[in-house]
């Protein structure tokens, strides 16, 4: 039997991963039978939230086994099918074990078009990064045009759609990234209003306060932790908070603390809603038609980080927690 | 002209306020004119709330100014009356001064029915305390029959009504208090399922767990601190929190720290929404009509702990401070 190339989760990470945490083996690759499909990844997403499922804690999805591949959203392309639907050649999406080829069933995947979009766009924008950010700032944050939007993570996957849909919908946009670089690029290319780089502001509430003045009322959270108190202090009456991610605070191996919300959450009215992007499951045809339309008119604009070569997917992995990434992470295999 | 007794504030409180930060002088007392009342008051509330209006930060209502009365939601009795709709010896609602006597506008106060409710009900579970229960448990909370309830502050004013209201509607309710004597008024007066002492409670968490066997649907919170911490570990899936107060860190003088609720929210898809219950003020005629027919009905039990004279107004406020009251704490004149 062919053998593949894998990369497993060989220990749970105390705090912060490192490559120690991973290993890559073999494993042998069956032949498909009816209704499956002999597919080669082509891209493969790497994504703060494997972070979870890579610890045993209870969580929304089950972890990942020691010793197994782990898996995350993939694009990949069919190589041998016995489904009717697809053909070799075609491209599909879905979420799959980190194995370069492997054998899968055709109904827990979706053929993706190769000429509406880039492929790895299917990870990014018109995949689980544009429905989250979609769908959490719309049935969360319910903005309404001109009000102030602040997004934390701004130059990451999900915030760089957010950022771009607000301005879609008419609000002021402001994003907290951490270089120079990713705040020009915030501006200059997602068209925020304002950009922070928390790397170099002294005083995060203050800066916040300058860059929206009028206060914020719907917060775009993906980091949580010290950005995420000083969001508090600037938080208008009836403020919505989108809470999607807390990245910052994924790697401590004590529970964080943080400034208590609740006295703020009192005086202002206001909300903090956590979620995953599974919860509005009902709501994806609709967004992604959206989605795909802006792209097509380019009010969307599909920013990644390539990472070359199935070896690397850990590094990348790991590079989340260091912001490296600018748009979505993606490895090209 | 005649003069009243008035308690004023003397200075902002530094953390915890005393009897230090109050003083009494008198104030003299006009002559009513066209529109206006002459009103004696009949019985006072004091809420946690005025807390707030004693520090000079921002916050939803102004503060009071130093050397003037304080004032909050009083039951007064009409002495004069140059308004058509009001005669001497009604009854009238409102937020008036801590003046035992003095002239008000008639458009300002709301008539109370003595034959309906004793007085002082219409501070409690027919007034404020009744409306905020009432409609911070559906409007935010959002109950299904059969969820699970959790209420901090469950012996107090707002949250002994929460438990009435959540047992009405079909829930499990399981209240967290002070004292074994209020754990035992939870189950044995108002009807909760469980309660639980958090004075003698070492292990907070695991309590709420065996009091919850089936986690926490619907957190009313009136406490904050660290019993809004252990509660946090018990939230189901879309859970909904409600955060109507944070007593237990009102006086801090530091900005209290808690766990971070950023990551919990996101793995549970859970909320917390604070308010006040002016912002439902268009739902008030209703939740008011409910409320007086379980108060009749026998659903509901108007519970109150009663001071007595115009002085000790600022001890029955302190108090609330220590739990010192069951139900609604009020003074009696």
């Amino acid at each position: 039997m062919p053998t593949t190339k894998t990369i497993n989760l060989k220990q749970r990470p105390q705090g912060r991963p490192t490559l120690n945490d991973f290993d890559q083996s073999t494993a042998e690759v069956a032949t498909p039978q009816d209704g499956e499909l002999l597919v080669k990844l082509a891209y493969v997403s790497v994504d703060p939230y494997l972070r979870g499922r890579m610890s045993d804690a209870p969580s929304y999805i089950p972890p990942f086994e020691i010793g197994k591949p782990m898996a995350s959203g993939v694009i990949a392309e069919v190589v041998e099918s016995k489904h009717d639907k697809f053909k070799p050649g075609d491209y599909v999406s879905g979420t799959l074990p980190w194995k370069v080829t492997q054998v899968v069933k055709a109904k827990d995947l979706l053929k993706v078009d190769k000429s509406q979009a880039p492929l790895s766009a299917y990870l990014g924008v018109l995949g689980m990064t544009g429905l989250t950010a979609y769908l959490g700032l719309t049935e969360i944050g319910k903005p309404k045009a001109g009000e102030t939007l602040l997004v934390s993570g701004a130059a990451g996957a999900v915030g760089s759609v957010v950022g771009q849909i607000g301005k879609i919908l008419g609000l002021r946009v402001v994003g907290i990234a951490g270089t120079d670089d990713k705040v020009d690029m915030l501006k200059n290319e997602f068209g925020f209003d304002a950009g922070i780089n928390y790397n170099t502001t002294k005083n995060m509430s203050k800066a916040i306060a300058e860059g929206c003045p009028d206060g914020v009322d719907v917060y775009f959270d993906n980091v949580g932790g010290d950005i995420s108190d000083a969001a508090l202090f600037n938080i208008n009456k009836f403020s919505r908070t989108v809470n999607c991610g807390a990245i910052s605070v994924y790697n401590n191996t004590e529970l964080p603390k943080s400034i208590s919300v609740q006295p703020f959450l009192v005086r202002k009215s206001s909300s903090m809603q956590g979620f995953i992007v599974f919860d509005y499951a009902d709501k994806y045809p609709a967004a992604i038609q959206q989605l795909a339309q802006w792209l097509q008119q380019d009010k969307l604009t599909h920013t990644e980080t390539v990472r070359d070569g199935f070896e690397t997917i850990p590094q990348a992995f790991l590079d989340l927690f260091d912001g490296k990434n600018t748009g979505k992470m993606v490895v090209k295999l």
